[in-house]
């Protein structure tokens, strides 16, 4: 019967790809080995005492309530806070109005595909792209367009030729920590990106979740900032507070919330009120910006430490990205290695990552690695990178062994990769 | 620049209809407005307290799991809840493995009908059916073959003559004290209904959320147990506890859970953790059934008053359905009055309730009333009838101010109406 009943899968359906990362996660939570994989946050700054303490207050005081069906865009106080907090930061007039709470922003990816994407609709994608993404958007069918990513910025030349025939529905992308990468737009990429949406009527899905994480470094105003008329921007809390409340936001443009209420409304009715309730709670009586400069302090700590491991321990041909925030950085490896060989060894020793392919759309990758360094602590990111630079340097040619002396310049580039083994 | 987005929106969003539900619960909130119109389980029974301390319990002891990202499929010990409150209730053998936690029954809509319907493909709803319903699987294009339901079943006739060409994608179907009409299967339907899905290979998307909410009667078992290969058993956690924590489930045919698994991580990654927690340790720590006489005997007593207020206030041509359980009864109107135009003139008097249009896939509906009755006490009850009834009593025509004598078999039939009115 299971035969017959995939038979009747529709073609959406079909197109999306699995996801390795929650395969992975699966594995990794079961068999407690080193994960780099996930995407997760380190646990020790959940402040679960004082959500313990919300959840207590807000069902005790107004169960009711909290308990209740309501409206699909979200619990007003909470809008009220986000656009507060935004406009505070940035010198913005974010209007609560224009933000509805999802569950997550998987949602808000998933919603927002659902209200633009056709079968056949181009989309522009940055190169590697978060892999959540290219999930919900398969389930609608788009064709990728995919564009270079640099250290400071995608390819403008190649998103304005995207535009010169039929205008794509929309552009993806996370300028700030990126995930995969690690990467961060600088100030001129966003204004030349906001000058591109403007020119051409381009929108934008302007994906932040790692808005708050920045540990090195200025925070940088977002596209939307530039060019609100364009943009969908997205937030989470996953981050900022915890993932297991599956919450974030989307601002969007003047007029066009009732648009996406109605298109969440189909998928879920509302979000969790329980946790919208908590977080506001939780705002209201402890100051977050305490809170996450301990995030950031303890991110920063882990990801020195991963850049150091793989300097020590990896072979030094490998090149990585070097954050200023988020949880992810991001390795191009000779050509030598493959990161999907790498994954079946690394596995049965007890140490996981994700190999680059799931982060293209052009079936790339094999020699990327992304790492999560925001889940593990110093001793134990050491242990996992000696396992992979051991796995790496089986592999390392004979010729290689005793290489040919380098000039510095051959070692530097201006591509995604920052080399910094040197 | 909002109008030059609108027109980006896909054919599939613009397929989707709004929810007037939805727009009257934002209306019926701010308003404090009488509202038999959300499809509100009543707040005097949220086990609040409970919740609280249960909330209270899992954050402080677990809290690292609890706010973590988890696994897709959901939290395996509430899955063995599920499983084993089932299985002892029915005499079944589900297994934790084929069911998958949603955030709400909603989604579980959305996700089979992602995973299933492609633009044109036929799906069967019953006549009239749950405006959510028509809301999710509208966002994927199906074309809907309704069927007409009766007191104790929908018209088999009907199904199978639509699987005579092309077996339709699937069914979907509420078995049990129906959203809108407040009918039941009987268990010769249940049977009729499991035969035809084996003859022509029919799947069923069996909606179950009212299931614990019988007030009258006995349990009858559920499709799923006639033909377990070939129906998706749909429950939710939101009239058996609260709906604010936004929580429901699926039980599948065998080898089925992983794909829906990789459809819901693509709309986003996995369900709320806190409301899973939450709600498995209440379950240990608290005797659901006693929770559920609570409910049972507090809707029984509020339906009983609904009816009894729709005879006494309600033009004696209105004719009502009588339901044993679930949250909703279901007025058809005699041919002078319409539901839009009464919607109209009752919201401005402070009371609302949900016309019948919204249920149909059809156009009809304008002679029909959705009164929803779990979250009314009886005052409430008498307070909104009289003013329904009021504005009823102004259409009736003056022909029928002195009507000449019925004959009560003449106000009897075998419509999916149960004329009450004698």
């Amino acid at each position: 019967m299971e035969k017959s009943i995939k038979q009747k899968f529709s073609e959406n359906f079909k197109n999306i790809p699995p996801s390795f990362i929650r395969e992975i996660l699966n594995v990794a939570d079961q068999q407690h080995i080193i994960s780099f994989a996930g995407g997760l946050p380190n646990p020790c700054c959940f402040p679960s005492e004082q959500l313990a303490e919300s959840a207590m207050r807000v069902l005790t005081e107004q169960g009711t309530s909290v308990l209740q069906y309501a409206g699909s865009q979200g619990l007003l106080p909470l809008r009220e806070w986000i656009a507060q907090r935004y406009n505070n930061k940035y010198s913005l007039s974010v209007k609560p109005e224009n933000i509805v709470i999802t569950n997550g922003s998987q949602q808000t990816l998933d919603v927002i595909s659902k209200m633009f994407i056709e079968k056949g609709d181009g989309v522009i994608v940055e190169k590697p792209t978060y892999l959540g993404a290219i999930q919900a958007m398969s389930g609608y069918l788009p064709q990728f367009l995919p564009v270079n990513l640099y250290d400071d910025g995608p390819d403008m030349d190649q998103i304005e030729s995207y535009c010169w025939n039929e205008i794509p529905k929309f552009m993806y992308n996370i300028p700030n920590f990126q995930n995969p990468s690690g990467l961060c737009y600088n100030l001129e990429s966003r204004k030349n990106l906001a000058e591109l949406l403007k020119k051409y009527g381009l929108l934008l899905l302007e994906d932040d979740p790692y808005n708050e994480i920045r540990f090195e470094g200025d925070f940088l105003p977002p596209i939307f900032s530039m060019a609100p008329e364009h943009v969908f921007w997205s937030g989470s809390f996953s981050k900022m507070v915890a993932p297991g409340l599956r919450m974030g936001w989307v601002v969007l443009p003047d007029g066009l919330a009732p648009h996406f209420i109605k298109a969440k409304q189909s998928t879920d009715l509302h979000s969790n009120n329980l946790s919208q309730y908590i977080l506001h709670d939780f705002f209201t009586h402890h100051n977050i910006d305490d809170h996450l400069k301990r995030v950031r302090v303890a991110y920063k700590e882990q990801c020195d430490a991963m850049k150091e491991m793989i300097r020590r321990y990896l072979p030094e041909e490998v090149k990585m990205t070097s954050p200023q925030g988020g949880m992810f950085l991001w390795l191009t490896l000779p050509e030598y290695l493959d990161s999907e060989e790498l994954i079946g060894k690394c596995i049965h020793r007890g140490m996981a990552f994700v190999p680059g392919r799931s982060f293209f759309t052009t079936g790339e990758g094999n020699r990327n690695i992304r790492m999560n360094f925001s889940n593990s602590n110093p001793e134990t990111i050491e242990k996992g990178m000696k396992i992979l630079g051991e796995e790496m340097k089986k592999k390392v040619p004979k010729t290689l062994l005793n290489p040919p002396e380098k000039t510095e310049q051959a070692l530097k580039g201006t591509s995604m990769i920052q080399h910094i083994c040197l």
